[in-house]
């Protein structure tokens, strides 16, 4: 999903003037609350070579009182280091109580660099996950808070600084030959992040991607970041010292920069429709037959916004398809009996067998859309599941499953013009409701949501397609040429 | 650690039924509270063929309720849950809120039967361990409270039960080929079985090791075992929903089945000691130079009961070695600095790089034996520290470390012989205090707490020794012996 991150977003001088004044007193108040509190404080920044880390680095720390921080900068390990288990230079280095440490790079090194390089076999590199994993639950059950950023430029954004780098004497230096050729290979270093991201990403130590091309909006995130994990860690710490405390909060609604992104204009004519669409189902209904011989099971997740075609797009899907080799779920609100059991529960109680495809319509994500954004459930538990759901559904790749999942989006005004036609014609009327009316009036809660859900459950082994949906035939299409694709290429 | 348990451990008739009547009531009693707390119970029975895991599941639901369990017993998977995910078949089994769940034989099968013969990978064995870590943690988060058993009896055990069924016609049905076959693989099922303990054993879903040669004994260790969890957990949630409950207590101290087993009356005379330790510590001093060429870290663990010996022995291990390829570090109560930090922290500090021995005089073990026993730490903690260690070391040895820990015992009645004599002897009276004094009167408290280390923390890649120290002599040569070997093994 990191190369659908909208990479354009700007913040302009002046607004960033302002708001970065009052986030900084904000951000000495929190540190003198930590420090009272006892609260360990670990940051970790990682990304792309000349991403700014350095820079941003520094627009965080400068606010803070240096008694109560130290930087502590990840270089090739030393002699020394290299002589003993990788953790071991970054426990030596956790902060104390009340203390924070920026990590300039960090233990994911291992996983990143280190696994690119080929220096690690496919065990190493499972076990260097475990070990992370165990090492910041360990930190996190100990109270520290842990807080990691990635700095994500694109390639040729890469390229244009390490040239303007070279161009002057005066800063040649720092491109190195190394730099340049980790550039030629962007793109394994690309999947690594997405792995890395994927399977490091936790409620104790969950990961924010900061899209790093304008310094202005990269530092204001960073900020935000920061000071929200502060809060909620401060309000929690005092509770649980039985302290008063300032009510738990919304996390403030980040910029959707996922979707700001998609080019809702792609349309395709009738002519042209009609055609691929129905070159696609019948391509489907055949490898279907070859699903069952094969015994490949096949899991298709709808999603979308409200009005974006979901129903629609799903028939076509199956149009043509053996109603013996398919199944279609349709998820609305649990009952009871699902009410009485993990949120999980109801969906593996409906997984396919081996040789056979469910389609969810709509699908476990709802414990992150509507579940979070109309607090159905405590924000504790749409947290963890992000993980919950990375899980489940690496334990079906696991077993062989193909998992795709698509996410149906329109723009605010297609909605709005669909909601009314469905107002006005009879035949339509039966799908609106005055909860689609409110639902859209929290259009911008749901898109941070929606952005939330693509970045952190976009996996390798269970990706998201976002479905550009303004023009139902092009859509239609995609998920057509989607899921034929992707099963061909399993068969 | 398994085959070291005291299996020889019986029950009285007349005592067993007098406290199994008092159990069954509060059993009971329990579950209405649970119901009514909505709390949903998972309990597995795993273990060996022939160890009694029908009756002893029949004796734990007999006192229940019957409106509120089921048994799901777990055979070959049937072709339906053949071509789903492993864990679906349990997924869809696990218990709704205020329901028990009795699992005869689980998931663990996929680690036990499936590995052992051969079905898996090694990296399909890394996954299984993962995806049951992540089951039961999802499973734990959203409430449920875990409860495993392994039930253990030995291999001579298992034959004489095995030929006791095919003497009579009725029961010889019983005892199939495949049975006699995994008898003749207990080894290593065994191996497999001590992975599995070690790899998920966690806070929230221990297991708990039961001796069933006796039916009694071991009926009463599930039903405490039971009786204990649920009241945690009953406390736990009645804290959450703010009402009053009963203060948390010490879990029920149990039987120390382990040590009661060692044989303390292991012996050498002088002079086989002194040839021995001769030539040992000989081949120590070589070894030491091979291990600073091959760069192989070494770290070894002393701990043991108060005057059993530790100090001389370890002198003995370290007399003829070279001071630049070792180091001993003793382990104090921790200073300011080391207490504002995890409390593995200052054990990373020290840990030995690559090419040298690190001699720690106490350890980490500090957490789950004093910090535990005088309440030094709270109950969430020493809890979540058996895991914590396990992944340490598990760290440690993948970077290549060799790990090895001893624990030096020595019986109640020499302790005593030895304090006294450190009372009279005006050379070694600075050795003993009132703390020793104080600390005597917890014995079993502390039998208990070294039990439960032995049996948790025992692993493959870093296993106990237990050392016999009435005679100062044979546990010298003992740990010397150990350490010489093993590091030659490694060489």
């Amino acid at each position: 999903m990191l190369e659908k991150i909208d990479l354009s977003q700007k913040v302009r001088k002046k607004d960033y003037k302002k708001e970065k004044d009052e986030l900084e007193v904000r951000l000495g108040l929190l540190q003198r609350q930590a420090v009272d509190l006892g609260i360990p404080v670990a940051v970790v920044f990682e990304g792309w070579d000349a991403a700014g880390k350095g820079t941003l680095i520094n627009e965080l720390i400068l606010p803070l009182d240096p008694r109560g921080f130290t930087v502590q900068s990840t270089f090739e390990p030393t002699e020394e280091e290299a002589l003993r288990p990788f953790l071991w230079r970054f426990w030596t280095r956790t902060p104390a109580r009340s203390k924070i440490v920026v990590f300039d790079r960090s233990w994911y090194r291992r996983v990143l660099q280190e696994r690119v390089d080929g220096h690690l076999s496919r065990t190493q590199v499972v076990q260097a996950f475990d070990d992370i994993q165990a090492f910041e639950r360990q930190l996190a059950d100990d109270g520290t808070v842990i807080i990691k950023f990635f700095l994500h430029i694109s390639k040729k954004e890469q390229k244009k600084r390490f040239e303007k780098l070279r161009k002057s004497r005066s800063t040649r230096w720092r491109v190195t030959k190394d730099d340049l050729e980790r550039h030629k290979h962007y793109g394994d270093y690309l999947t690594a992040t997405e792995d890395m991201l994927a399977e490091t990403d936790s409620e104790y130590a969950p990961w924010t991607v900061v899209e790093a091309h304008d310094r202005r909006f990269a530092t204001l995130k960073i900020f935000r970041t920061f000071i929200d994990t502060i809060e909620r860690a401060i309000a929690s710490a005092a509770r649980k010292k039985g302290r008063k405390s300032a009510p738990g909060r919304q996390p403030r609604t980040k910029k959707a920069s996922v979707l700001s992104k998609i080019d809702l204009s792609k349309a395709l004519e009738r002519a042209e429709y009609r055609e691929r669409l129905k070159e696609r189902q019948e391509q489907l209904r055949e490898l279907l037959y070859d699903i069952y011989r094969k015994r490949l099971p096949v899991v298709i997740v709808y999603e979308g916004s409200d009005a974006a075609g979901k129903g629609g797009n799903l028939r076509r899907l199956t149009q043509e398809l053996d109603p013996r080799g398919y199944e279609v779920i349709p998820i609305a609100a649990p009952n009871d009996l699902e009410k009485s059991h993990h949120y999980l529960w109801r969906f593996w109680m409906q997984m396919p067998k081996a040789g056979h495809m469910a389609i969810f319509d709509r699908s476990w994500y709802g414990r992150i859309l509507v579940e979070r954004v109309e607090e159905f459930c405590s924000e504790k538990e749409w947290r963890r599941a992000y993980r919950e759901i990375n899980e489940m559904e690496q334990h079906l790749s696991n077993f062989g499953t193909v998992v795709l999942k698509f996410w149906l989006q329109i723009g605010r005004d297609e909605q709005l013009r669909r909601f009314k036609e469905r107002e006005r014609l009879p035949h339509k009327r039966w799908k609106i409701t005055e909860e689609d009316w409110r639902n859209r009036k929290k259009w911008s809660q749901y898109e941070a949501a929606v952005h939330e859900m693509l970045l952190r459950t976009s996996t390798r082994w269970a990706p998201w397609t976002i479905v550009e949906s303004n023009c139902k035939w092009y859509a239609r299409v995609k998920v057509l040429d989607t899921v034929v694709e992707a099963i061909s290429a399993r068969l």
